[in-house]
């Protein structure tokens, strides 16, 4: 993705309270003619701290949508540890520059009073064992934490009856975070919320390496060594397309030769439920669909990866 | 409450599927003239078996509504007891009845599959310490199971951006099950539902009995024994309404003398969290605002009932 910038067409309308929002997305609905046709409206929830896998998503988002929301609140709550919480990058200026030329009409940046008026929730999202495994390991009430915001800003943004029209309500996220797109798309089954959850494909450096705000904090070098990360992908993903059996246990020993990668899982699961799946200890040829998780740490910096199979 | 059928304006539309019941409450608003103006949707939530009480709250949302929707779902995830939700009464002929007479416009008795598509949720509403207390400590599981369905209902009959007038939806809930009520307006705060939330005070029989589909299982011995759950609520909200110091012990002192009814708690709490206040152990006069929460078994029928303080 090219970092020149196109010309904006428009500042998006910033907005700071759920009213101001509700009545925003109102008036951009209303504002397409003519009236009584359907009409589409996105959702892309953001942390901030934009990169090129963000705008990629907004992208999309901006194609497939008549009205684009895009928000930005650092949620506490995902957070599990209040130093890695209050160190976050907190990025606005540089973040609306990205939203105007990927071309947001509403920008929603709630402070913390406006998400979370009474305090903590006392009536909770649960992830279950869903959100216990693989990222949930290791970060306790992560996801938690990050269904009861989302929970909160799929119902800020849906389309209010009085726009007169049938609205497409969709919502966004990165296929990076491939545990919290399962999550987001079981909570809605699960709780019947109106609205389409999609994704867009990851966003790799040339080299292969998947976007993230947390490769700045890796040295040249260890950047280098984290390319294994993509290669084990590959090498089982190319075994996959050939319908030849998948032995993970040659991808997991690429990382035993990169000595700076520690990794923690590299696991193959059913996309939609993330249950194991037993092709990594079998001879048989790989038929079906599956998703491959990796998490790994390079130079203390814990980096997250992902493929499908079959598709 | 008359138990004479006043003549039925119209027999209720019945759906089984959500689709349906979105496409009707879209017909119902739309039929409404003039267009563009505000509506009023109401949806009651049973599990069918209605009774006088029932009927009051679907009369009082008819009132309040230009539409009406009842649904009726037996829900298995919130009976912790297996032969208690398969025993539990289904009674959907004369369920109808009392819809029609009441004025129901749509009826919605989806079932199991319907509702669980993919079985039980595997994302939840985790009703936390809120709904550990009182009826949680003797039906583990159940306000999870009640909010999981509710989540769901809200969801099934929010007015659809298609019908191009603002629409006012509210919810209605017995005053009977406060514990439900308080978990159902946390559950719409803190996941930001776009519903009002309603209730209907208790009815009672005309000795005071708050009227349950259990009362039925009493011998009329044991009925007027139960009346000291009504005397015993009365005794304090007269104290609490002269300003004068609650004593609950001596309201629970009335329980000692009825050997037929075993009490399991009678709490003064806070209406809106359920936070155990202390006046009961206090010389103070009341001056403040309360819940009395009782709770008590009547040759092994569970009577619940309570009464607010200070309104």
């Amino acid at each position: 993705m090219s970092t020149t910038a196109a010309p904006a067409l428009r500042a998006p309308h910033i907005v700071t309270t759920t009213a101001e929002l509700s009545a925003a997305i109102a008036r951009e609905i209303e504002a397409l003619a003519p009236s009584g046709t359907a009409a589409t409206l996105g959702l892309v929830p953001t942390m901030g701290a934009l990169h090129s896998g963000h705008e990629s998503l907004v992208s999309t988002a901006r194609e497939q949508n008549d009205v684009l929301v895009v928000s930005i609140f650092v949620n506490e709550l995902q957070f599990n540890d209040e130093h890695d919480f209050e160190s976050y990058p907190r990025t606005l200026d540089a973040d609306m520059e990205i939203l105007a030329r990927a071309g947001a009409d509403i920008v929603f940046v709630p402070g913390d009073e406006e998400v979370y008026p009474d305090g903590r929730p006392l009536v909770k999202i649960d992830s279950g064992a869903l959100g216990e495994k693989f990222e949930g390991a290791s970060r306790p009430g992560h996801f938690d934490g990050m269904l009861a915001v989302v929970a909160k800003l799929l119902h800020y943004s849906m389309p209010p009856a009085s726009v007169g029209r049938p609205v497409a309500y969709r919502a966004y996220f990165g296929a990076k975070d491939a545990q919290q797109l399962v999550l987001i798309n079981r909570m809605v089954a699960d709780l019947n919320y109106p609205v389409d959850v999609r994704s867009v494909p990851i966003m790799r450096t040339a080299e292969g390496l998947a976007l993230s705000s947390r490769n700045q904090l890796l040295t040249p070098e260890q950047a280098k060594a984290a390319l294994v990360i993509h290669r084990a992908l590959l090498l089982v993903k190319e075994r996959a397309d050939r319908h030849e059996p998948l032995y993970l246990e040659d991808a997991v020993g690429l990382f035993e030769m990169e000595p700076q990668v520690e990794l923690d899982y590299f696991e193959l699961v059913d996309p939609r439920t993330l249950q194991e799946l037993a092709f990594n200890c079998q001879d048989t040829p790989f038929t079906g669909e599956g998703l491959l998780l990796v998490a790994a740490e390079v130079g203390g910096v814990r980096l997250i990866d992902n493929m499908r199979l079959g598709y």
